[in-house]
This record gives structure tokens, C-alpha cells and sequence, in this order.
């Protein structure tokens, strides 16, 4: 069991997995708009749901800014590698996340939480020689480590296969590419792929990527932050799918 | 005087500021294309230039990658506020960075480098309640602190008003804006500004821009982190005045 809190987070987890909230727990006398429509999802997904005092939510969750929503809910199912091909199989127009030797745990964090705000399906980790869904990598990701899975592969150059195989396009950024990250159609299946800062994507992991594109480099640092790139690379395939191709304003 | 270190930003400080390079050493036997590109640079720009050993280099900056190139460099100047709206009659569809209340300065460095990578002319920052330039924030930068300037305000609001009459747009980031970023045109002079995470824009400071942009926010958590939301925030701006528009593959 997990405890997550905030409008919008349990908001959210009501409406895409209700089945996961076992119950909700709102602040006595909180009754503006928002936490009406949040009462009114609780009730149609059949989810118990309670008015308590300040002090049980702290007791609950310590002194955050709960903004007098917390929710008890079933731990996030461990997603396998197989369990993610089956998966793709039903998804309409998957979006993945690959890190490629992110080590730090924090940029993991970070990375989650993104993918999460720019609804991917899942982030893809190699089991060896990446950053581990700790404490604070899920710290780092506000809530996201209790929505959206990360997959840890044994092998990611033939993950990355397999998921070519289920008709994802790869798109590895990379500071060398002649076409920019809006150059590339991001709309459809996509798998994007971020390496280590510094080195960037690993040889074997560059071959098995269909696209490789740029991202902004104007100035006198080496290179983005991991988590800076990979959310401008999820911005940009949010930003196509949203069909809001060019300025309207 | 400051030392940098890499191919990629020794040469970005040859082409931007010349004057700013006091010695550029390189690593005896270093031959590659970018390095002979980044000597032609210093010697055309007059700079003293020496081949020196690989103790030498790590003496200079210890043990970091360096890729067999160091240059001593004058500090960057501090930029006034009075000599930011100096800078900003002459500048070309200058773009700006002001963060409204953001108090971390791991978030500032971060925030830093990917306002230099996206050709930022500054990031401005209020003085009694931000994130200072101390050293961790310049680390996290990754060396952009040495070439962005950071412009200490002592009132938003009130900079916020001098930037506009100098005829920039002021564009703040707001999860409930009806309008996504790529829906306003940043290609002109423009300033993004950005709130602290939680509590977004000060109502103040709100008030005080011309349009509010909503960032990808379809997932469970409550808010992205800040210095990924200015780097999608920055991001739409390089991509805008790319002029690449539309994807092409």
C-alpha cells in the first residue's frame, strides 16, 4: 500500500486506475470546485471515501502540502519486460523513454516524473549499469514512481529490438545529428532515447535507433542535463501530438 | 580570471567572446579536426596559445574531462539590471529567462545551463527571495555561469514593466493557461518567466505577463520540475526560431 496526495495526483489515479484507490480521505470542511469533482470521481468508481481532520492527514503523510487530499492506494504492479511487449500490443500510439546509462539516481527521478507529465507508458532501464528506482529517485519524482512503471531490461540493445519489432519508431538524441527533434515525426509509436550525460547513447544503442536527432546546443556547455533533454524531447512529441503545429497567436 | 575546460566551450568563448580568452592550452599531440578548428579560432582571434602536457592540464582543473583543451578567461562581468536594458536596445530578438521565487540553487544552475544552450541573453532573478550564484549552483551550470550572466533584480514586477516597454513579450508558464506554449509565437524579443514549483507565479508577477503558456501536464503529477519546465519552455523558443515548424520526415 502507498500514500499519495495532492488535487491533482489522486484526481488523476481516480481517473486512469480507480481500481488501484482504496480510499480517500479529504480534509474536513475543504469543499471548493476542485476537491467537488474529485468527491464526485471517488463516488462513481465506487471508492470509499472520508472526511478527516488536519491532523489525521499529517499523521498520514507528515507535514506536505497535501491540500487536504490523501489516498490510500495499491502499490504500483512491477511491470516486467514481457508484461511491457504485451502491453504495446494494445496501446494505441505508444510513448516509451529509454535512459542509457543514467546512473544517478536523482536524473532518474527526475526523468520519471516527466515521462509521467507528458504521458509516456513506461521508462526503460538496463539492469546492469543504470540508477535504481531508490528512495530518492522516487523522492525526485513527485508521486510519478506510483504511476507510471519503470522497466529494467536485461539487455537494452535487444529491448530496443523487440520494441522496433511491435512497430515503434527509436529516436535517439544526440548532439551530433543533422535533424532537429522537430524534424522527426513523433505522433505515432515512439521510443525516445536518452544517454548519459557527457557520453551520450552507447554505440549499440545509437545502431538499434531508427532517428537520431539534435536538440538545442547555442551556447558554451558541453551538454543538456539528461532530465532537460529528455523532457524536451517528450515536450516535442507531446507538442505534435497535440497537433499544435505552428503559432496560432 | 576563471578556468574552462572542453572542445566544445573553449570554442564557443573563441567565437562569442574572443576578447574574454586570456591563454588557450592544449594537450601535446592532440591533432584531431575539432581541436585544429578550435586553434584556428584562438589564433585568429590573437589569443596565446600552448601545447602542454597532460599534468599540466590536470593541474590547471584536476580531474575532469577536459578533452586535452583549457583556457584561462576573464570572469564574466556582472550584468546590472541598468545594463541589461542597455543590452537590450541593441540586442536581436533577445531572449530572456526571469525565475519568480525559485530558492534552490541546484534549480538555478540547472536552469543556467539550459538557458545557455538555448542562446539566452540572461536569466534574471529577484534578489531577496531567489536561489543565489553560489558554487554549487555554478557547477550544475556546467560552465554556462562563466558565459549567461545572471542579473540580480530587486523587483520583478517592476524589471518585468522595463523589459516590456523595451518591447519584449513577457510569456509566464501556468498549468492552467488555455493556451500551450507552441500556441504563442516566441520568435520576436520575448522573456520567459517561470515560477517556484507548487506555487507557480506570483499573482504579481502573473499580472505582469503579456500571455500565460500551459506545458504537458497529462500525467499524475502535480507539477514538472522548474528547470525542466524552462527547458521545454526554452526549448519552443529555439524550435520556433528554427523556423522548423512542422516535421519534415
Amino acid at each position: 500500500m502507498e500514500r499519495v496526495y495532492g488535487i491533482h495526483t489522486v484526481s488523476a489515479l481516480l481517473a486512469r486506475a480507480p481500481q488501484r484507490v482504496r480510499r480517500v480521505c479529504l480534509l474536513r470542511g475543504r469543499t471548493d470546485q476542485r476537491v467537488a469533482a474529485l468527491e464526485t470521481l471517488a463516488r462513481e468508481a465506487g471508492r470509499a471515501l472520508e472526511r478527516v481532520d488536519a491532523a489525521a492527514l499529517r499523521s498520514m503523510v507528515g507535514e506536505v502540502n497535501h491540500q487536504g487530499v490523501v489516498a490510500e492506494i495499491d502499490a504500483l504492479p512491477l511491470l516486467t519486460e514481457d508484461g511491457l511487449y504485451a502491453l504495446l500490443a494494445t496501446a494505441k500510439d505508444p510513448l516509451l523513454l529509454a535512459l542509457d546509462g543514467v546512473q544517478d539516481p536523482h536524473n532518474l527521478g527526475a526523468c520519471l516524473r516527466t515521462a509521467d507529465a507528458c504521458g509516456a507508458l513506461a521508462v526503460i532501464v538496463p539492469r546492469d549499469r543504470a540508477a535504481s528506482l531508490n528512495a530518492g529517485a522516487r523522492k525526485v519524482a513527485a508521486g510519478a514512481a506510483e504511476t507510471t512503471p519503470v522497466v529494467t531490461v536485461t539487455n537494452l540493445s535487444r529491448t530496443l529490438g523487440v520494441v522496433k519489432d511491435a512497430g515503434l519508431w527509436t529516436v535517439g538524441a544526440d548532439a551530433s545529428a543533422p535533424v532537429s527533434a522537430a524534424g522527426v515525426d513523433l505522433t505515432g509509436p515512439r521510443c525516445l532515447v536518452l544517454g548519459a550525460e557527457g557520453s551520450g547513447l552507447r554505440e549499440l544503442t545509437r545502431r538499434n535507433c531508427d532517428w537520431l536527432v539534435r536538440l538545442p546546443n547555442l551556447g558554451a556547455v558541453e551538454s543538456l542535463n539528461v532530465s532537460v533533454a529528455a523532457g524536451m524531447l517528450l515536450y516535442e512529441a507531446v507538442r505534435q501530438r497535440d497537433g499544435a503545429l505552428s503559432p496560432t497567436i
